[in-house]
């Protein structure tokens, strides 16, 4: 049992961004002090949240409509939260999530159109006012982020690829989505230029981070 | 395509109230008219509402908490309106439903402790105000209900026996609450007494539809 406190911190950002290569950089810092790090992903990070993450990843893009995606999203939410993320926290963790909240908020919000309003009275019901300590944005000119998606998902079974697969409109939606959130929630975010080599990207991200603790005094 | 506009009647009752067999009873009545009629059920009625229904029904009672399995609930009624519902209404047919966003207030609500308002809440942001155009209530006493669903399920698998499991306290909640829901919404719902033989169950639910339509003037 730690004696810090827990810290959820999330990575958002459009495909390609980057995030699963920084997170793991950010799992290495944390361990060099100490911490135990807790690692996981969304939608998905718990027996059932993984079950959810299944009908939601495969298959054809128009398998669900916008509203029944949301409710799936957020069904996994709630069961990723209570039963992964909030007994990781109480025992005094570093909780690292590959998306969370704010996805729902930038893909079914502003990518399918169902606007952030809604979206955040679907957050409100599903997991009421829980939400990270720190959200990292890795922004990335979509171009740039679709070839480097592009590139990976060549080279590896393609099952997962649903949102990969939604062309260029929606994901400049989606990256003026994450504008916006970033901007709405100002304290809790922070805009992380992901146009560089990894090292870069990563010393840029622990900049955020240390900014981050100090401003919440962990 | 039929020239009478489409009706939508939901059943609703707890375990063992006969739905099923006054389901098919009703259907013979509305054929017999020359009416075009879909039986469907929830959980499921379309093809990603069965996958949906599958991780709801299947498991230990404690698979899933009361918020999540709501969640679930709706996302798969979502898909089940837009996809069968919805279509078979415009086509002009008499649809039919086991159970519909009723059974999510009286399990989820008021069997789970949720609320029927919060449960309300999460209807309107799924399927707006779309509702039954009339809902039927299987009302009997908790006791007779079990011993009918217990004598079913012990000759058949029991794979889906997730509600079965959970107690006569919850069964007696669930009952209470279908009969708040059929004051909240009077005009809506019809109670029957479904305490007799089957043709005597069936009399009063015919002679209800009846009523309810002409009410409607269909």
């Amino acid at each position: 049992m730690s004696e810090k406190p827990g810290l959820f911190i999330s990575f958002e950002g459009g495909e390609g961004s980057g995030k699963t290569t920084q997170i793991r950089r950010l799992e290495e810092w944390f361990r060099h002090q100490g911490r135990d790090v807790v690692v996981t992903r969304e939608p998905g990070g718990s027996p059932g949240a993984e079950e959810i993450r299944n009908l939601l990843l495969t298959g054809d893009p128009g398998r669900w409509d916008a509203v029944t995606e949301a409710f799936l999203m957020f069904a996994s939410r709630r069961d990723h939260v209570e039963r992964t993320i909030r007994p990781a926290l109480a025992d005094g963790k570093v909780v690292l999530c590959d998306r969370f909240a704010d996805s729902s908020v930038a893909y079914q919000g502003y990518g399918h159109g169902l606007g952030a309003e809604y979206i955040r009275n679907l957050w409100a019901l599903a997991i009421g006012d829980f939400k990270p300590d720190l959200t990292l944005i890795f922004d990335l000119p979509i171009e740039v982020g679709l070839d480097r998606a592009g590139a990976r998902f060549a080279n590896v079974s393609a099952a997962e690829d649903r949102f990969e697969r939604m062309g260029v409109e929606f994901h400049q939606r989606l990256r003026d989505g994450f504008k916006e959130i970033s901007q709405t929630d100002a304290d809790r975010c922070r805009m992380i230029d992901a146009n560089s080599d990894i090292d870069t990207v990563a010393e840029r991200m622990i900049s955020a981070v240390k900014d981050g603790l100090t401003r919440q005094g962990s």
